[in-house]
């Protein structure tokens, strides 16, 4: 596996890859990788020829009252994971060469940064599509993968790379889950043993509002968002931060559920971990 | 010459040419060529293999106030002149094929749009950075002209090729002027002949600006700022929106004149006609 740590040098291998005519997938990530990463690595190995993950612990996301310091890293570790997949290049660039001096463009899309996990994370959105355009613009991919577990940065990036009629086709890859329901997440880490095993209530509520559509065909979204919030506020660390029922084509928040047009989404606290789950329905 | 109006096919066709190895340029413009935009085709043919210019009047960029139904278009014309240079593909998409339903997706230099030109038009910027960030998608040129008359829209654009990581060779062309040295734009068919006559005074106090740098040694922004402004406003119809003296680098105001990174740019109103201008020093 190479590793890249120059920009310029990323864009050179891949315009060189183009010119080989090979079909380039980018996995865009921070790092740390867990099972939810691997899959979309293995996605990409399945579908194109070269295959790049990006491993950027990207500043710009994170508002300074975050944990973009604490965000766990373990470089070694993640080449050597990468590398059994295999990945075929290993794109690590630092910062500053990200984010020169006298930087100061950004891309967004309108109004949907500031919904569900954009509410409390205000400027998050905003650092995510603007890196992951400049992840494009440098790896130039055929295909993209990016997982379903953070829904709403999915469908925000499908919008951009539509609107700005990017040629690169769009992948998400499944919400890959720890024994007992948890959503893989590389904030996982945060959490102390008993916070873990409450957690559990957010894939577990979410499994009920599945349930309570399809077997009891309740739709008011109303009902489900107060089951859902009511499971998790009554454990002991668990703290609701929002539950949203949205249409996955225009992120308008749903009265009634829309059979193939709904995502359930939600965002909580354990302790200093903010988690975030979704099902699509 | 081709004609091309869907995006889709633009794209489909400019990844034609790449496959061939034939290296793109491509000219942005709002059509109704004068012989600025012709100058500008010409730097593209010599320099590339493939000569795209985009035709496409892109309303985002004007304000509800302006004069985007007013702005004057001659497609046939257009094509006739084009084809002299000669140009291979006119890309002239459909406002709705650019904006479908649900676009909402902006790019935008921070700070740099709302300066000069930008205080008066405060939403133009952004609309020119995302059309021009959608043409580059389109069109994958290897390089792209730009005319030096819009010296604002020029460096922003530069900014937003650098900081995106677009892998594009900006290329200015300098500005072509009339007899008596009046700008060319499209908007000077809007002048009255009197208008056009004391429109003269803009690229005449430039001049007298940078006789006053050169001959006369003066470096104090304010004077020369000063003298450009009460030329202008001396005459019957002129009516200055702004002179300023800034960095070429970083758009800051300049107090004193820094030898090569200098440009003086203004707006003037004459009647109906706003008008820009600009020389380097």
């Amino acid at each position: 596996m190479e590793i890249i740590k120059s920009p310029g040098e990323m864009q050179e291998r891949s315009l060189q890859l183009k010119r080989q005519g090979k079909k380039i997938g980018l996995v865009p990530t921070m790092g740390f990788f867990h099972e939810g990463h691997l899959s979309l690595m293995r996605i990409a190995r399945e579908r194109c020829d070269a295959v790049v993950v990006s491993n950027f612990v990207n500043p710009t996301q994170f508002a300074p009252t975050e944990d973009l310091d604490a965000y766990p890293r373990d470089f070694e570790r993640d080449c050597r994971l990468a590398e059994k997949i295999p990945v075929d290049i290993m794109f690590n660039p630092e910062k500053q060469n990200m984010y020169p001096e006298g930087f100061r463009t950004h891309v967004e899309v309108e109004g949907w940064g500031k919904k569900l996990c954009g509410a409390s994370r205000p400027i998050h959105f905003r650092g995510v599509t603007t890196v992951v355009l400049k992840l494009f613009n440098l790896v130039m991919p055929d295909a993209a993968v990016f997982g379903w577990k953070d829904a709403q940065q999915f469908l925000i990036l499908k919008r951009m790379v539509k609107d700005l009629d990017l040629p690169i086709e769009m992948i998400g890859g499944e919400i890959v889950r720890e024994e007992g329901g948890l959503a893989m997440s590389s904030r996982n880490k945060y959490l102390s043993p008993e916070e873990r095993r409450e957690a559990l209530v957010l894939s577990r509520s979410l499994g009920e509002a599945r349930e309570m559509i399809e077997k009891q065909g309740i739709k008011d979204c109303g009902i489900l968002k107060n089951h859902i919030r009511k499971q998790i506020d009554k454990t002991l660390h668990g703290k609701t931060d929002y539950v949203e029922i949205i249409s996955l084509e225009t992120l308008e928040p749903l009265e009634e559920v829309k059979k193939g047009d709904t995502l359930i989404a939600l965002a909580a606290f354990f302790g200093r971990a903010r988690l975030i789950d979704n099902v699509r329905c």
